[in-house]
């Protein structure tokens, strides 16, 4: 009798394995299906249709919110609540110098347990993570309780005023509500699961052009030299402390990306300098007191400038509830780690689901090679996290 | 005999305005051609021997020391001491963005008592000043002592090296002797005279990479900005006081001609930084101690950089003597004021002249218009120029 039970245990860790290893390959199929796909941001280029067709095959209801040039795919399976909605993008950004690649940008490889190509960890490896979970989960459950939503778009590395804010208003035009929304955005440091984002820092952009007088460099009293002038705001903007880091946000931080002036000429000096930055902020800080801050050094420096704001982001943050717990426990017992609760990197869809979802949780893959040249993805953890993905819907949606 | 004396008296002064309007009107012909001449540096499109022709004509001996693509003219007149050389070059700056010009740059305009065009000041209308001083001073003098040279080159504006240096290095190989050298650069602040060279600055180039590590703006501590990284530096080079002004030499001055530093995008921070600058400096520094406090700064400020130095141009001086003695008296006389002994504005080939010479100075017309859209030149203060330097030859070839 012991030996027959030991045999039947057997067997079932047997066809488990076995099937948890067919979903892994087909998970890894459909993920280097959509790697194949060169959805430079905002094109889709048929991954929002690939993704599409195999959730109408189970079920789901389509709907399609094509904003201009950007695919915008709205899905939606089962009715009442929870609304359990899983939140991704299709595009990528640019490979940038294919020299620096070690294998084709839009050719997916294998090698040494690691998928290779742009889009492996920023998402597209989490779309194929959740499509097939779901499907597993499906397969498993399909009476299950409450609603399963997918919420995709071509449009969140670039501007990203056409994808998912366009798809959350006419979401929330019908009045429609969301209970837990899951974004699949590359979250971890070192281990699957060990940093999960709760929200996300706020993000200002400001475009500055200095204007000075051109002249010989022979005649420095002749001349207004625009690089001489930014000197003290390149400074201070780039060494002040913008406040102090709070429970769940870092410090509000500045970053220069680009810096220009020149003449052409080494004795001339340049007429005018371009001078561009970005601010991640926390709820400590507003993109008012930013703006009236660095408005008020340029008024102190003497500067004569044009100055361009753009308040990309408000800041976000998921309090605790449900979803928290949900993920915190089902990552503990997977992993055997204890996330890490963070509101680090960049901006994310995130700022526009909160605004429709109650609770919202960003879990995905290392972001370790994110937006470089070689970006890739464990394979073992890709699978991981289809089996986390998994494992929420069923905490979510089996009662 | 007194009527008589009066009637002889304004016969010449009427034969000499006569003479004198004659003169005016060949040099402002032979500055028209020469600025008709697209000569932008280092070609000399056939100014040197427009210029030749009309010397060899008044007994010059002409040597083309022509170097690459730069044409150099060295000719004499005469033998023994002193030897009395003019010099110039033929070559000038891009005319720039045509839509700033109010004349084509390459034809020459009279208008409102204006010579306009390219090179008007710098120094075409010089060229034409000595050329026919000398063949005034030729016609009235035939017989006169030592020596009068002629110095040409196209390369000035340029690099440089292949031109005044050049001849230079062929008159020391054969021993050849200078006493004095007047260089037609534009010198005049306001009226003709109030300003010439008796030295100038030496000029450092320097151009900087400064290398950090690019990375998403998300993550601050994930990357070393650039940008970041050369605030220090630069406020450093805009802002320090070099060293305090001497007699003739104004402080040494450093201007950044260029900073560059881009990703591309506003979530992305660059790799690299482009720093280039020029130092115009006093003999109380030296190349040497600007390198060295350079290096040291960037060492301090813990930059990983690549540096590339060039030691443009030595400082040079032209000490009290007879040159000096006899221009100052010479513009007293004909202008009525007396110079400001300057080594101001950007180099000159007087640093090459100066070591062949044993006195080297710079008198031409007025700066303000040199290397910008609409460079023009007063065609009075042009012929006064003329006057000036044949009153020069009077005083140090006539004994």
């Amino acid at each position: 009798m012991l030996k027959q039970t030991t045999v039947i245990k057997e067997q079932k860790i047997k066809l488990h394995s076995k099937i948890e290893l067919n979903y892994q390959s087909i998970m890894l199929e459909l993920a280097q299906n959509l790697i194949r796909k060169p959805s430079i941001t905002p094109s889709d280029q048929g991954c929002c249709d690939l993704i599409g067709e195999r959730l109408q095959a189970i079920g789901f209801k389509l709907e399609f919110m094509n904003q201009n040039s950007v695919s915008n795919l709205w899905a939606k399976r089962g009715s009442g609540h929870p609304v359990v909605v899983f939140a991704g993008h299709t595009d990528v950004v640019p490979p940038g110098q294919n020299a620096k690649w070690e294998t084709p940008a839009f050719i997916p490889v294998i090698k040494d347990g690691f998928l290779h190509g742009r889009g492996a960890s920023d998402m597209k490896g989490s779309l194929a993570a959740m499509v097939v979970a779901v499907e597993q989960f499906v397969a498993m459950y399909p009476e299950h309780h409450g609603a399963i939503g997918f919420m995709l778009t071509s449009d969140e590395e670039g501007i990203a005023v056409e994808g998912t804010r366009h798809i959350v208003d006419n979401l929330l035009e019908r009045n429609e509500k969301i209970d837990c929304a899951i974004v699949g955005e590359p979250t971890t440091e070192r281990l699957l699961g060990d940093s999960i984002r709760i929200g996300r820092r706020g993000s200002i952009n400001c475009k500055i052009t200095l204007h000075g007088k051109q002249g010989h460099v022979g005649y420095p009293e002749q001349l207004i030299n625009p690089i001489h002038k930014s000197s003290r705001l390149i400074h201070k903007l780039s060494s002040k402390r913008w406040d102090m880091p709070s429970r769940y946000f870092p410090s509000t931080s500045c970053q220069l990306v680009k810096v220009h002036s020149e003449s052409g000429a080494m004795n001339v000096t340049p007429a005018d300098l371009e001078l561009w930055f970005n601010f991640r902020y926390s709820p400590r800080n507003s993109f008012e007191k930013i703006k009236a801050y660095v408005e008020k050094k340029i008024i102190k420096y003497g500067l004569k400038s044009d100055i361009e704001w753009d308040h990309e982001a408000e800041p976000y943050l998921t309090k605790r509830g449900s979803l928290r717990k949900c993920v915190q426990s089902v990552i503990q017992k997977q992993c055997g780690i204890k996330p890490k609760l963070t509101t680090g990197g960049g901006i994310s869809d995130g700022r526009f689901i909160k605004q429709i979802a109650r609770q919202v949780i960003e879990l995905g893959p290392s972001n370790k090679t994110i937006h470089q040249a070689n970006e890739r993805v464990s394979i073992e953890e890709l699978d991981q996290l289809r089996q986390l993905y998994f494992k929420l819907l069923e905490n979510l949606l089996l009662k």
